[in-house]
């Protein structure tokens, strides 16, 4: 590393950073005070919009998304915006027909996206053709992603084969998608090095905090010559979130991957988004703290407490250990998904019901049918023959792209919606949510739109400190 | 790194997560319960005393320190325990006479303690040698220790010499006490190479999170061949603490520095100590959360605070910048006093009144003129002779070990405290805290001893979880 070369630095707070560490909640109107100062910084790129913002807009706060998108492109004249897309699902929970795709994506361009992050959750690159597609037709930057998990067969061969994938399919850059905090210093640097040896396009690691590792694996790959690090201004860093802006700009300061970036100018930043994140201090919570559980048994943080919840629900908390180890089971029939949504909830469904009932499979869920019919994509590895002949018998099962098998649904879908749409992006939220889309469009025109109420702030307490 | 060599792990919980984190209120109630499973982990040791524990059982917690100690000794029969011992000043705020120093080491080694880390907030090592020698009089391990920083004149060669002379002074080990996050990953690797290069004794590195680099800079000492890291259980780490131990013991499993660690026998005593951590949730504070502002201006984040406490107090809180931009100017006058206790002090005061005053040293203070007499031992550099001849005029200036002239004073606090002390050591507990130390021996003799009181746990908030 004797030349220059400064690390590109994706900034995820207003997306990732407050999906982490308080449920999604953060309001535009808090984003917009900031923006002046964010742009000036000179990120690649900041991570705005997708993921679970646009659910949380309509949901809880009662906000347009895509006005959102305007108010922030606006905001953010000199930044590219980028947004995550779960492939096929969009921003979605289910496999949406080709034309819902190419609108949404024509859209988000439209509405001033720049950069597209499209992933499948089984790291199935047909389920992601369709956006990557109109990402491109739209003239825009597609970065096509790997969802990073292990297993025998997840091997650094088999990851550096879905990039050729990926980049044969036209994408503009590569993510590395840690979702888990699976990742540990010396399997980035591998990884890192593998991919750099056989693929051209820029890189970007986005690797959670969960387990603690995260900014010791980005310090590897950009030893291994990433190019691109995402990173969350502290006030929305760490914990499950992401290693801090602040921190890996500093890291980095005076070697030759110097991002460049004004510590000062990235402090006073940081210092308005601490206030912010006390004005939702109701959705802060023990679960978005760093915990290295992930690696002891590879079962992610989110899932753990979600089915901590679920099992606490039916009286039998005491059996979680027992799913704990049912859940690698599960996975290993199913042909080792990587374990994000909804992959992680179909496992670990599954896998409740599999402990509770005392014998495995005896109640099969319709989505692990439908996974095994092949309607999520093809799975990395062979499924288990006998607990697919006792899950679907003889039905068929597929081997085309799962969205082959939609019809075009946009027309009907505008049709259903009617007046309540008043533009082509009122539609396309009402495909996403059908139920809450409605609820969002009729209340909008109904003029009784009425974001959640937040908690009033505390009287937060503060003491002198002593060093040494 | 062909050859397997097992990273070494002190946690320092019980001593340094605590101060750092809960103004060292953490009380043996609280510590006992976990022993066990601590002293079955294999450390290389624990720290659990000094520091500032000493102070805040007498003041706070109304324990008698010694009891702490011989407590945990019982419970942690097969880890070595170690301490804190700030010099010549011990666990008090001033120097001490020869004799009380030895006294102290020799009543701390009789009570169980193995290993002493010394450390001179000037880096003086003649401020260091009878605390040394008295460890090694008492056949226990003594660690030597540069206190980090950075000047024109802390280059990797002084830091060098300042090793050589402990190791010729006799240390078993050499810790980096890295006290405000200074480090950076890039220093770490020059500085440890270096210091493997030149001496052969152990080394360990102590770095506080307080930027949020300390993790990264452990990878990179690892990587050059550090012998030992200072870690934190999760539940008292991070922030102004340490990086997470189980965070680091993840970081290099399956690594040839794996520090051979059960993960999840650490997850166990982990979750117990989050549970601790409630019960002090009063002393939470904002200013232990990790902000990068000491690599901006190289003022620790603890001084920081504690300036804007003073400031505000004289209703001057304006003047902050000012200040901050005074305290590398005085700290250059002192000929680059490291800043940790009393140095932060001493130059963060004088920097206030020259601030307040609009002229520079027109009022200076007492610690100013006894520093620049010699009274805290040599200085890093030559002091300004301009602001020495304003402060002192023709005053003698010492060159000499400060304590050279300090006489014997044991036998006289013996007589002091006279009947209200049962043993040696609490004749010590007065030499350290005359007032307070009084006032705790009184106490007990009347049986009034009552810790202060804490506020009940409210109800925490959870809320579920959604990850991806
Ligand atoms: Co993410
Ligand atoms: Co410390």
């Amino acid at each position: 590393m004797s030349q220059a070369k400064p690390v590109l630095i994706t900034d995820v707070a207003l997306r990732d950073g407050h999906q982490s560490l308080i449920a999604t909640r953060m309001r535009t109107e808090d984003m917009l005070p900031v923006c002046a100062e964010l742009d000036a910084i000179g990120f690649w790129s900041l991570e705005v919009w997708g993921g679970a913002t646009f659910d949380a807009c309509v949901r809880f706060l009662k906000e347009d998304p895509w006005e959102r998108l305007r108010k922030l492109r606006e905001a953010l004249p000199n930044t590219k915006l980028q947004m995550l897309v779960r492939g096929q699902n969009l921003l979605g929970y289910r496999h949406y027909a080709d034309d819902v795709v190419e609108a949404f994506i024509k859209k988000s361009a439209e509405n001033g996206m720049d950069i597209f992050r499209v992933f499948d959750a089984m790291n199935d690159v047909r389920n992601i053709e369709t956006a990557v597609g109109a990402v491109k037709k739209s003239g825009k930057h597609a970065q096509g992603t790997i969802c990073y998990t292990t297993s025998p067969v997840h091997t650094t061969a088999k990851f550096v084969q879905q990039a050729r994938d990926m980049v044969n399919m036209g994408v503009d850059s590569i993510a590395i998608k840690d979702m888990a905090g699976l990742l540990t210093p010396s399997a980035t640097s591998e990884l890192i090095a593998a991919l750099k040896q056989e693929v051209s396009v820029p890189l970007a690691l986005h690797s959670h905090m969960t387990s603690g590792l995260a900014g010791l694996c980005q310090l590897k790959a950009v030893e291994a010559g990433i190019d691109i690090i995402d990173t969350a201004m502290s006030a929305f860093a760490n914990g499950t979130s992401h290693p801090a802006t602040e921190t890996m700009v500093a890291a980095l300061k005076g070697t030759d991957r110097d991002s460049g970036l004004d510590l000062p100018a990235l402090q006073s930043i940081a210092t308005q988004l601490w206030e912010v994140r006390k004005k939702y201090h109701q959705f802060e919570s023990e679960f978005t703290r760093e915990d290295v559980g992930v690696q002891i048994n590879q079962v992610p943080g989110g899932m753990m407490s979600n089915l901590a919840n679920q099992l606490k629900e039916q009286g039998a908390l005491h059996r979680i250990g027992d799913v704990f180890a049912e859940i690698p089971a599960v996975r290993k029939d199913l042909g080792y998904p990587p374990l994000v949504t909804p992959t992680s909830q179909i496992v670990g469904t599954q896998a409740v019901m599999n402990i509770l009932a005392d014998k495995r499979y005896t109640t099969i869920t319709n989505e692990v049918k439908r996974y095994l019919q092949g309607h999520y994509g093809a799975a990395p590895a062979a499924v288990d023959k006998d607990l697919r002949a006792l899950a679907i018998g003889s039905e068929d099962v597929i081997d085309v792209r799962p969205a082959d098998l939609i019809s075009p649904e946009l027309k009907k879908l505008r049709e259903d919606i009617g007046a309540l749409a008043k533009s082509e992006e009122d539609v396309l939220t009402f495909a996403m949510f059908p139920d809450l889309g409605r609820t969002f469009l009729s209340e909008r025109e109904a003029g009784t739109l009425v974001p959640e109420v937040l908690e009033p702030i505390g009287q937060g307490g503060s003491r002198p400190v002593t060093e040494g």
